[in-house]
């Protein structure tokens, strides 16, 4: 199934920070077809790397998309029977408007002097979509990782426009330790001289600093064990030690190729401006309890974390868990034993998605 | 207690990659006497960004020692009792050769030319030290991490030499995941233009890659909670954030400081060196099976690990225990519960003060 991509053009975003983005473009695909009624949409939210090209195969890279494991015809999120939508983050790099894009006041790339930004204001983007697709509720949001805390934000944001949410392998806020690992990502960014305070467009790429950023990242998604299993201490094309600082274990070389290949593929600034958005991300924005930011939420809920992860931790998605029942939400709630860490909902589908078609099954029902 | 620091030197030093290293010396501090029969003496093996300042006040630096609140009179390493001594590993920085030493054939700083090391090579030269001090056996061979990995070093490649091993925090090999991290922090450095290919003795120093791989390594030397528990999101002198790069959290303040102190104190060529060392670690050197490789082992041994701990997790030590205790060793496991992650061997030791102290003590017993 080959997927072309959309994009819409807005006038304006007002954004957290105060300032107002103009214009605005964003980037996503569809899968599917939306029903007479309009009650079959599903929003799915991509994670930090990601981009619009969840399912499908792109005509562009022969590529099929990150969640192609999961959205499809007879699927988990079966498009026979929904209408899915994904789009490309404010902040991205994909088609999105994001510090890559061109800054029609000085005609030249954004760089640092893009706006910053939050989840918020990426799901503020996301609703002038689906209001653009003529789209008011949505039958489901859901994503993994960075696209579960969309998702949150988006049944805290829009409570009437969702009628239920599946954050997984997700959190409500960024702990100290998930923030850490960000900032290490962004400091070996610009601690790479062609960084150049944002200014690398047209030029040579921080790709040294975006690297060591991936590598770092790569380690975070695995877990111990899948990382043993996959590598263990086997040595890349060598019998021995090489007694060097080239390559001598498979993982370094895995790493080494996975920071690379990401250069090519990924902005710098936009690296630097969606983990801070995570980073800011506080459902309960530092005041309220969570139970209180949950307050207006009217959806019903599958939250799915993974035993394996160690990035995004079971112990938060229960947190989410015990705060939607202390407000008596609809919350169905499963831990999926994995050894594939924070990277599980992408790579260990088939228990996933198994609860994921029950549960929307079960939703559609109710809303006929 | 003032201590001040002694050097030996040694003509050469051979090594497992077959080179030789000539000359060699090596730095180490001492706390306590050693007794008329020889038999009271305890070598600490400092870990990774240690050095041989293991206890008392430095007279330089005006700094207690990195085990101060382990060794000392009336401590767990009662130096009433007990003659402690503490080398800086061979690779280091800090007095023993390495490679910002001066290569004696250029008469410049050795750089990358310096010889590849390993564990083996460090636990060599400290055994060179041991003969020169006249000390023939060892009532206790101990440290936390990349120190409890030359202990059991001692133990196996100088058997008849080690009455006692007191392993803690550590493992019998570097697994992929440590060896990953190792490698985020080796690549940072060589991302860093400053760096030269080692060439930069006298000039800019790779601070900034120094930094960042020293960042990465303070967060997988806490734990998730013990970070929660320090920082959460507290903010850096600001009330609301800061839409900026600028620091917003304490957390990433704590790890700009942690990174840039570092460099100040640690050379990044010892960097890369040191951490081969420990990847390439190896206790069955890659053939033999682990209960097979401590076939020669006469030790006792208290194996010490912490619950929090994720960099080393128990499981390794666990392991450790189990081929120690099928070869019918004398071997005592505790995993001691601590919020601190793998820093908990030099900050949380009032269970481990006491299990060493108890330790020690039967072994010296049993040796009268």
């Amino acid at each position: 199934m080959i997927v072309t991509a959309n994009t819409l053009g807005f006038d304006s975003l007002s954004l957290d920070n105060g300032a107002t983005l103009a214009p605005v473009e964003v980037t996503y695909e569809s899968y599917g077809e939306l029903n007479a009624a309009r009650s079959n949409a599903i929003l799915v939210l991509h994670a930090f790397s990601g981009d619009a090209h969840a399912a499908g195969i792109s005509p562009e890279t022969g590529q099929p998309g990150w969640w192609d494991n999961m959205i499809g015809p007879g699927k988990a999120f079966d498009t026979n029977r929904y209408f899915v939508i994904c789009s490309n983050v404010l902040g991205g790099c994909r088609g999105t408007t994001g510090p890559s894009s061109v800054n029609p006041a000085t005609g030249c790339p954004y760089g640092m002097s893009f706006p910053v930004i939050t989840v918020g204001d990426m799901v503020r983007l996301q609703r002038m979509l689906l209001d653009a697709l003529g789209i008011e509720r949505l039958l489901a949001v859901t994503g993994g990782s960075m696209g579960g805390m969309q998702a949150l934000e988006w049944a805290v944001a829009y409570p009437r426009r969702v009628v239920s949410a599946i954050p997984i392998a997700a959190t409500t806020r960024h702990s100290a330790q998930q923030i850490a690992f960000n900032e290490v990502g962004r400091q070996a960014i610009m601690a790479d001289p062609n960084w150049n305070s944002g200014n690398y467009y047209g030029k040579e790429l921080p790709g040294r600093g975006l690297a060591v950023a991936r590598m770092v990242g790569h380690i975070t998604y695995m877990s111990d064990d899948s990382m043993r299993e996959k590598f263990g201490r086997r040595l890349r094309g060598k019998e021995a030690f090489g007694f060097d600082f080239e390559v001598d274990f498979e993982v370094e070389n895995y790493l080494r190729y996975r920071g690379s290949q990401f250069v090519g593929r990924f902005d710098a600034n936009s690296y630097l401006y969606i983990t801070k958005a995570m980073d800011y991300f506080d459902l309960t924005n530092g005041q309220r309890s969570l139970a209180g930011a949950l307050e207006a939420v009217e959806a019903r809920f599958l939250v799915i974390s993974f035993s394996s992860d160690w990035l995004y931790p079971s112990y938060q998605s229960q947190e989410l868990v015990r705060a939607l029942r202390s407000r008596n939400c609809d919350v169905a709630y499963v831990e999926l034993q994995s050894n594939y860490g924070h990277d599980s909902f992408l790579v260990d589908v088939a228990e996933q998605a198994s609860l994921v078609r029950g549960f929307l099954a079960s939703t559609f029902e109710k809303l006929a």
